[in-house]
């Protein structure tokens, strides 16, 4: 029987979160209030909150290790692993981009400061690093290595994201570059970091790390036409937050690049000065439409989800596991209906 | 015959830059020329520049390594690892703390932007684990243990002394802890680091460690001291930067908690709200001296050079290298005339 996609990601806190509370709670304990607030689990003043993210890494983590012929237990430290350095980055990217709302919540860095948010990130960073640490076992040396050069890609997109603020010339393949970096590539880690952990053979950790480079494509993009057209209340961000920073998405750099008069009217208004006003985004709203972008976007969401299932096809998984991941698939890029 | 220190302090840069060079090239090129900037290697514009630090810490693991009995290139590892750790820190300290020169240097954030600067400090960190991850030698597993909890205990003593700031009941104990964490650990780290990556025994590696806690001590009592009485030709720093941002460095708490007259006096500075100006550091100064608390951290600066200078003694080092990590010790705590 196939246990159905919410009931694997039901199981997926009751697997990790100890492990996670257990390492946070070697953080000095003014670090554990601030890491334990932005993972969900405490509110600011300490009392217990369940706000926590959906879990999409350390499930597909937890899958990882099910697809190399496993208990889903053996992959926890991969699945924790990949959750905490993917709150190290958020803290981060919360206090870069000066967000002061995630998940329906005040961010850290709102909540506690920026210093101590900047702190955190960096305590999550190394508790990422430390579970997959100081064991020399060869799946724990080859994932402890993936998460290192993944968490680097990571950075690296977060960096060049950052480089495009200041660009009007950024290319539709620069920015997809950039996507696969900040976004895919942890979540390809994820995909991958189980198997990797259970040393499964080199066949199976890289037909689920395309698999995973796929679903982190089609994530990204389903976030980014949401970072456009989402409803804050699914969102928990505010309405139109990406143009409003005047970010440099995919759909944003396609209409810019894609030739057309409504390219050129958006290129206008992200190059006028001031803060862009709930008319501005509604304007910048319809030129994406205009100019076919969020069709692109769909389309290529659409196409990069069926890549993923190819892939996953290809791996000759046995049918639970095989489904459970088609169906995560299926959910975290909005197709599960 | 002995080398003088300033002659092994010389021979550093050119056995550790060209590690540290090879790493910073595995970043992405934007990231480069931040990191590269802040460690001194190039000017903002990537013209070239030689306005490095005085790579006190790789020194100390060459040193720690020739102490085990081996050349100091078999510490090369250790010391870019300790100094990639020591300057993640440096920029996210300056970002934390809103100071916008280093070195005589605008600092990175100052030059690149807040986020430009988080994304270097992120990538410095990974790049210090990196060097030491990877390779499942016993030697290289006990090091890279070492260097994950010493720079955990790095970001525990910045949040503790971030902590501070907000509260006026500081004891002097706590305050030595957060040195003992924010400093004392990553130099202690650096005295044993390339000890420890030749797998030394247990008895080098444990009196190296003590060596350099006591050396971190006073390493970092001489630079609260600065804080307060350097010149700024000398730090790098402008004058009295920690008591006009009210740090409650240990010559602080040390007249906060002295039941002076002094110590009252400076605490009703320090709580007044408003900007302290130059008469207010003028007064807050002579109010530290009254306490006695220059001459308090003076003496304990003396005391743990002491200390370190005693365990180097009870070490039994060849004559070469006590005399070169004695002459180093005095240089760093500025006893070296």
């Amino acid at each position: 029987m196939t246990i159905a996609p919410v009931g694997f990601l039901d199981q997926v806190p009751a697997l990790v979160e100890p492990r996670i509370r257990e390492l946070l709670g070697r953080l000095d304990p003014r670090n554990q209030r601030v890491t334990a607030y932005h993972m969900g689990y405490c509110e600011a003043d300490g009392s217990p909150s369940a706000a926590g993210g959906k879990g999409i890494r350390p499930a597909l983590a937890l899958l990882s290790a099910r697809a190399a012929g496993h208990p889903p237990e053996r992959g926890v430290a991969a699945a924790a692993a990949v959750e905490l350095a993917h709150n190290f980055s958020l803290l981060h990217d919360d206090v870069m981009d000066q967000d002061t709302v995630r998940r329906h919540r005040p961010t850290a860095w709102a909540v506690f400061g920026v210093p101590a948010a900047i702190l955190a990130g960096d305590a999550l960073m190394l508790l990422a690093r430390d579970v997959l640490s100081g064991d020399t076992r060869p799946g724990t040396v080859r994932a402890a290595r993936r998460l290192d050069a993944d968490v680097h890609r990571l950075i690296a997109g977060q960096v060049a994201d950052l480089e495009f603020e200041r660009r009007d010339d950024v290319t539709l393949a620069e920015c997809l570059a950039m996507s696969a970096d900040k976004t895919a590539a942890l979540m390809s880690c994820a995909c991958a970091l189980g198997a990797l952990l259970c040393d499964a053979p080199a066949a199976v950790t890289e037909g689920l790390t395309r698999l995973g480079t796929h679903l982190g494509m089609s994530f990204q993009l389903v976030d980014d036409e949401l970072g456009v057209w989402g409803e804050p209340a699914r969102t928990g961000k505010p309405v139109g937050s990406d143009l409003r920073s005047r970010k440099k998405s995919v759909p944003v750099v396609h209409a810019l690049t894609s030739g057309t008069a409504a390219g050129e009217a958006l290129r206008e208004l992200y190059a006028s000065s001031g803060d862009l006003h709930d008319a501005d985004l509604r304007t910048a709203t319809g030129l994406l439409e205009e100019a076919g972008s969020r069709d692109w976007v769909r389309q290529e969401a659409d196409r990069h989800l069926r890549h993923a299932l190819a892939e996953l096809d290809a791996l000759g998984l046995p049918a639970d596991v095989h489904d459970d991941l088609a169906d995560l698939a299926r959910l975290v890029t909005g197709r599960h209906h």
